[in-house]
């Protein structure tokens, strides 16, 4: 079975993987990025977080198939190029052909999200399904469309944008600039501000044992106050989770997948969160009675998997 | 070159072409439907449909490298299903072998609104992309998405449905039983339905000279009356164009194609419409300032984008 090596580029870390052919992430390991240094001392780090997590394995680089990093923006596969990243300010850097020098090994670059996803479809929860949808709820939502074991990267290279359906027309500002995206309802942050703002309008809530202030809100917050039987915290959640499902449906309609993974913090809430929402969907896909609805789980592979679907990259090609 | 017949089979009419591997229709005729006839007549009168098409075109059926269906509702094309249709009540009808049995030829089968975008792709305005989200204003809002040349027709087969994401949370009901769809704010009757209430607004537009009753209102009426100066159809057409951009900024970003073809009879206008449309994209395209806007046009194909495409769905295998 071939190996690979999946790197995930974050603004952060730098996280190395070897990847099995099926899916196995058989050794990582990290290095700080130190976003703001020169390029090529970044790249020399790449290569080395590929070398450290080969260390005690008993493969070498020439045993190796091919290297594949996820980058946070957009890459241009074809071409080998980073088109640009959000933090790291690379501009059309040649990254597959400066990786290609220092490793001789064949290089593949995804987005970040859509490694995630393709590691999540291809080795997590929806190893079985033909295509499938990941949304990842953090502080926006981000995600990845993979069709046929295949990242659908897109024209431009970017990836699919989950977030950034219309939901609230006219509704809460957005970080891309529009109003009333669905992540501007759905995300985690979107979460955070419906809480609090439920619990200035209830002094009685469970919510301010959980949360003695607004500042201490998080997405975790509402969960724990509605498992107390909280009916503030269950108004909320049920409010929150029709947004999800609203804006999930809609992806759904277009994309048509046979399984949606739901990443993020959130998803650790696990049954509460997906049983109302596949639940929910009925409401919103399109033709529900006559069109199977796609199921609906939680993201199993957390950092993982965005390392396993960058070295997973070379399985498309 | 190859030649096809394609047919593009409707709840009124049954039109079959013969179409050249290059895209070029070069004869094309149609027979009634007569929906509600026994579904072996049908089927009959598509092969008659087309051996019809190929006469005196010098070519017999042995000459035809394939034969494609496009079929109002939902397909299974690997397993040569007719899934569900919407006018013809088929249900699980294995059409791809009844009409291999009477022709002897490799049958594709797909979904009309899908072949109609893999027709005005491959042959008409946006041949040169490399993948187009064709959006057809009618009735509703329909539509495909094509990829390299090849149909997306999801898990399910039943295409991408465009019209069904959200755009105004709780709004207009649409037709598919949820409120606030795309469609229920850019389909020409919605349109229509927004003249009207304009015009019940103010008796002085110049839209009561070209409509004196409502029930004359077309999806033309606005274009006409702000063709002459009419202040309260401009502002009719500039809030439909609003959100027609906002829903079709959200369709791409999730598919990103490099182009957006705008189908049905709205699509006659142009200019008109289509330069507006692309200025508004800017505002509705994430990272419009990194990432390029895919560019718009007006389908070209009109009738013909379904046979086409219907006889080019061989080209993907």
């Amino acid at each position: 079975m071939r190996h690979f090596i999946g790197i995930d580029l974050g603004g952060t870390n730098i996280a190395a993987g070897l990847v099995r052919e099926d899916g196995q992430l058989l050794a990582k390991c990290s290095l700080p990025t130190g976003a703001g240094r020169p390029t090529d001392d970044i790249v020399s780090d790449l290569v080395r977080t590929a070398n450290l997590c080969l260390e005690g394995t008993g493969l070498k680089m020439a045993d190796i198939s091919g290297l594949g990093v996820g980058v946070p923006g957009a890459v241009d596969d074809a071409r080998g190029l980073v088109v640009r990243t959000t933090n790291l300010s690379w501009h059309q850097l040649p990254l597959a052909r400066l990786l290609n020098e220092m490793t001789g090994l064949p290089v593949r670059l995804g987005n970040d999200a859509d490694c995630a996803a393709l590691g999540e479809v291809c080795a997590g929860c929806a190893g079985d399904f033909s295509s499938a949808v990941m949304i990842t709820i953090g502080t926006g939502i981000g995600g990845g469309f993979v069709h046929n074991k295949k990242v659908f990267a897109g024209w431009s290279g970017a990836g699919t944008e989950p977030g950034h359906i219309p939901l609230v027309f006219d509704g809460e500002l957005c970080g891309c600039g529009c109003r009333g995206c669905f992540e501007a309802y759905a995300s985690a942050n979107a979460l955070i501000r419906q809480t609090r703002q439920a619990m200035e309008q209830n002094a009685s809530s469970l919510l301010w044992q959980f949360a003695p202030q607004l500042d201490a809100v998080t997405a975790k917050t509402p969960f724990d106050a509605a498992a107390q039987g909280d009916e503030t915290a269950r108004v909320v959640l049920d409010r929150y989770l029709d947004y999800l499902a609203r804006g999930i449906g809609g992806i759904v309609n277009l994309f048509r997948p046979e399984a949606v993974i739901i990443g993020g913090g959130v998803s650790a809430q696990g049954e509460v969160l997906l049983a109302p929402l596949q639940e929910k969907l009925k409401q919103y896909c399109y033709a529900a009675q006559y069109i199977p609805i796609p199921r609906v789980f939680a993201a199993s592979l957390g950092n993982d998997a965005g390392i396993i679907g960058a070295g997973l990259l070379h399985l498309e090609g």
